[in-house]
């Protein structure tokens, strides 16, 4: 899946998690883990799409079809395992954020 | 105000705007533009904070206490001219959702 694009959602409502993080020093396997997790995020039942861009802020953006989903993601697993490394390892700080989303519009 | 840190946001609920974009080739006054925008939103009634990062694709999510804010900021004048030069000239594709934040967590 391509990342760097607008992610293609449905008509609202439908739900955001706005993940914004600074990142500690060095990688320390967390390049690889992002891959894996994206993977395995995009075959999660109501998975809509994800949007991410990193200056020194990194935001990532995942769309979902409603907060059940976003429960069961977020108990995953492999993705507990994850988390827990971000908080231990990878993040120096994050805010997650879960969001309804009521309306949107583009061109 | 610094635009690169997290954006500190009282206890749920609250609004996001999550501006996603993608930029045509050169500046064309955007830069100047975007500070002065960013300048103007930080004034308003309701505004909250704001977080962006752009790589390819870039990501601004902006912060209010409520949708009439919203509502307001997208009204305001030198607002409507900057958003008529944005799909005139600095945005090859856009999308912008409306969202209410139910919670959030961190560290």
């Amino acid at each position: 899946m391509r990342i760097s694009s607008i992610a293609n959602t449905p008509e609202p409502p439908y739900y955001a998690v706005i993940f914004t993080s600074f990142r500690t020093e060095g990688d320390h396997g967390y390049g690889e883990m992002a891959k894996k997790m994206l993977e395995l995020a995009s075959q999660q039942p109501g998975f809509l799409g994800v949007e991410s861009a990193r200056e020194d802020l990194g935001i990532t953006v995942s769309y979902w079809a409603d907060l059940e989903s976003i429960r069961a993601w977020k108990a995953n697993i492999e993705h507990r395992e994850a988390q827990e490394l971000g908080r231990k390892k990878w993040y120096a700080a994050f805010k997650t954020r879960i969001c309804k989303v009521e309306r949107d519009y583009g061109i």
